[in-house]
């Protein structure tokens, strides 16, 4: 089981889509921060701000970048998303993910 | 929005009920442990190892003690559960939760 040591927690959740997609934000000594996330089985569209990094720590999704075909992953596969730009997820079995936010 | 500072956080949920429940495990430097959690809206049973007293960030539940009747709690309510005890909720909206474990 791995760990993330000397770091801040934010208390309450960021919560989308009902709860079907909720995480926790984990905020790093050196400014960096990820979020520790959920995903539930289902359709979802999310926008990045930052270039966001995602890694797979359980379950399957399709995911559909702009300008891509649907391509489907499978843990512990990581994926990438670039700044500003929309993407759409198809939730297959409950997803644990890491997101890492890159400036 | 409040944070627990100087933690360790596992990386891996804690996932119940297919996803419907689950937690983040964060350990303090006293050794004290709390979990971050999720329920959405369904009905759960749990049973706790250590006492826990249930600090509710969001959401409306209802709950029952062993001997107790049913009662409703809302935000920002808290709860405590005895070690050792079976409990049922049924959770009406989802609820985010942080759970302080007493030995």
């Amino acid at each position: 089981m791995s760990k993330f040591e000397n770091v801040t927690v934010l208390k309450e959740a960021n919560i989308y889509y009902d709860g079907k997609v909720t995480s926790r934000t984990v905020e790093f000594s050196d400014g960096s921060i990820k979020s520790l996330g959920i995903m539930l089985p289902g359709e979802y569209t999310f926008n990045t701000a930052d270039k966001e990094i995602m890694e797979m720590m359980s379950g399957e999704l399709d995911i559909k970048l702009p300008g891509e075909e649907w391509k489907t992953l499978h843990t512990p596969e990581t994926f990438e998303v670039p700044a500003n730009t929309s993407f759409d997820l198809k939730i297959k079995t409950v997803t644990d993910y890491c997101c890492s936010y890159v400036k």
